[in-house]
């Protein structure tokens, strides 16, 4: 059973959010060793909420759940990196399929992605 | 002009690492403010090293630098995704292409890639 190394980052591990198919980064979380655990059990990518300090299931609200289809660990153990199925095609919560949708461009922010769905229709109470 | 939040992170933000080419994640760095201003000032992948407590040139040592062909940011701009061009063919300090070689299957390692390079050789003195 493999152990990654939390203590670097004070409990935490970053886990970076891939899409299977296509390769494209979705979004970038912290795990702690519950969300850890809970991802490898239950196969749905599970993460730690650093604002809201919980154990966080993703999609649990939006119903956009992230399928575990494949698991890496980086060299040295502090890194994981999630190839996922995205439900609702979007991981981003402002409706954009990836949460990197501003792209740099001579130090200024241009958004060329077009949102997947409105956040105001998926999270309203 | 963007304005990371390094906060969240103690002065770090992580920066995510694809091949510009295949999409392939290759590693998870940090950055401080310094190394985020020098990579957009260089052209070249800049990371803060945690354990030398230094800025760190990607590549400085072995020649396997990574020239920067696209940044992005993420939703709420404490996240960095770089996609690079990887000289020398691999990003990782042990030979691999990618740091994420360990494919985690029913919680134990499985590794199928090939090292590109014998991290003796390359790091010799």
């Amino acid at each position: 059973m493999i152990k990654l190394d939390f203590e670097k980052l004070g409990g935490l591990v970053p886990a970076v959010v891939q899409d299977y198919q296509t390769g494209e980064v979705l979004m970038l979380a912290f795990m702690n060793e519950e969300a850890w655990r809970a991802t490898l059990s239950s196969g749905q990518a599970t993460y730690y909420s650093r604002s809201r300090q919980t154990l966080w299931v993703k999609g649990q609200t939006s119903g956009n759940l992230q399928l575990v289809k494949e698991i890496r660990v980086d060299c040295d153990d502090d890194t994981v990196l999630l190839k996922v199925e995205q439900l609702g095609g979007a991981a981003c919560h402002t409706g954009y399929k990836s949460c990197f949708f501003k792209q740099i461009e001579n130090g200024t922010v241009k958004i060329t992605a077009k949102p997947v769905f409105d956040p105001e229709e998926v999270y309203k109470k």
